[in-house]
């Protein structure tokens, strides 16, 4: 039970009417004395007043919120993903509820439940775990638009698309150019949309080149640095002269494990990732990568979704955002 | 503009009153028989159907959150740091509102106001770079509890304590038994409370082995990779044989710079850190630093503003957590 600063309160030790603050506070000031409306704003600043959001919200229905959900707050690119999100809700009053599912589903669905109880006017999914049908269908119901980044929307819907597809065949191209023949791919054991269009992008790149990986070069682990780790010795067993890593973090985790097991990147072992978190330049060897604009996705995402919260007819949109290939030292030219 | 599902929608397709309905979803189902107990249950999951939580919050003004202000959702540290806010939290039907100041205090100062605003219950605020004065007055004005961790508090109030200085006497002690006297300390420019703890108890260990570190020696960066990668140039041009860096992602910067300049670690030069982020077993070597319970800090911080918020007058309490140095592969014994 707090009890906030009022606008009463406000008014009282300004020495004016409550009418007097509430207009000055909405800018319309002109009726008043320099002296009067500076003292107000000075106030307001100094005794922490804050207009009653929850009363505003209730009639305009509106928390002037966006409820963003992502797997794992730690992983360096969802939260260059959330700041490029923050910057965007900011500029236009909103704020971000930011919530880390860890990929525990009953933690998701508690937090899609908070996020329409307290009146969030859209939402950002990345990587959700439950159904898509079933938050279609819970956040339809009411009315709350969305905006999925990793998994494809059950019906059309505005999209931040960057080429995974791509990604994929520039890594393999960049490995099968340095000679590598025998390269096994560690992944995730339930690839979301946009990792799932990776690997294919990769698999596909060597099958058009006659190298077609086979199915035992295919790891698959958790999407993290622990999964990375634990996939190592599997992934060495198939005896690769280069390992294509799903994303950065499960990259740094084979580094470990690679190094464990007394080798070296990349005299004995070749390794690209994906991503470019900033770890990848702290690491030895530097990692080659994919380059995300993990920032601009999330300016991406945040704009569409306020969009759509203003018009929920207008008409989709799609932006697309580059990506690039990051040349470090993590790779050997292996052919002799 | 957002069309919430009502519990009157909800009540037209279960085919009974609103006030069945809301008795039903109150717990107080006693009354009725078990089909349509469970048809309204269900119809609650499938319709998506969440009680309207600014109604709610403006009676009880209390929208059952907790503010959590981190400088920076980046740092593997604040991340398990936040996971165990979230966990207590969630236990006990609170969310937090998570914001990340970036340093910037504008962004800080304009999330102060709307957890105000969205009703906030209580604040945990940890490395905010405003005055404490100017915090506390904002929120003492709005009769919001709060609880700072990286900084004293402007009056008595709850605390998490873990002990700063004694960290870094051990990590001192721990470098003054491998034989290192010339020894430079990697800073940051502003530092809290906690990290000039951290800081005098390593510089007194020093000086009580008449071995007191010369100014010359302590080097100011920001708190970061970068600022870690940034400040090896003036800190290897100390000449040191081991460097203490404040926290492990300056440590993991510095190991950057180590690498360029042609050293290695740690046979040319020693590092330690302090945190135990999880990327302290992912670099090459492995970091020696002081593990912070993380995850329990945000337990303990939670349950802290929780008990606060049930009774503001409760007698103060302090929660006291250990720290351990982990003793892994970046210092070398130089004793001959």
């Amino acid at each position: 039970m707090t009890k906030k600063v009022t606008i009463t309160d406000l008014a009282k030790r300004a020495n004016v009417s409550v009418t007097t603050v509430s207009q000055i506070l909405n800018g319309k000031d002109d009726r008043f004395s320099e002296k009067t409306v500076k003292r107000v704003h000075q106030l307001q600043k100094e005794m922490g007043y804050a207009p009653d959001f929850n009363a505003q919200s209730l009639i305009r229905r509106s928390g002037h919120t966006i409820g963003v959900l992502v797997p794992n707050i730690n992983n360096p690119f969802f939260s260059r993903f959330l700041r490029g999100i923050e910057s965007v809700a900011m500029d236009n009053g909103y704020i971000p509820l930011i919530f880390g599912s860890n990929n525990n589903q009953k933690l998701e669905s508690y937090y899609l439940f908070e996020s329409i109880r307290r009146a969030a006017d859209g939402m950002i999914i990345a990587s959700a775990i439950s159904d898509v049908s079933y938050i279609d269908n819970i956040l339809n119901q009411n009315g709350i638009p969305y905006l999925l980044t990793d998994q494809a929307p059950i019906t059309e819907g505005d999209k931040v698309d960057v080429n995974n597809y791509h990604g994929g065949e520039m890594l393999a191209d960049y490995l099968i150019k340095k000679g590598h023949r025998d390269v096994t791919v560690v992944t995730d054991k339930q690839p979301t949309l946009n990792l799932h269009q990776r690997l294919v992008g990769f698999l596909d790149m060597f099958k058009r080149h006659q190298m077609a990986i086979p199915n035992e070069r295919i790891i698959e682990t958790d999407l993290t640095k622990l999964g990375g780790y634990h996939a190592a010795k599997s992934a060495l067993a198939t005896k690769p002269t280069a390992i294509f890593a799903l994303n950065d973090e499960i990259a740094i985790g084979l580094y470990r494990g690679i190094h464990e097991a007394g080798l070296r990147i990349p005299d004995d072992i070749s390794v690209v990732g994906y991503d470019d978190i900033d770890l990848a330049e702290y690491v030895t060897p530097t990692l080659t990568t994919i380059h995300q604009p993990a920032f601009e996705m999330g300016e991406s995402a945040a704009k569409l979704i306020l969009a759509r919260i203003q018009d929920q007819k207008r008409a989709f949109q799609e932006v697309s955002l580059p990506i690039e290939l990051i040349e470090r030292n993590s790779v050997r030219d292996i052919r002799s």
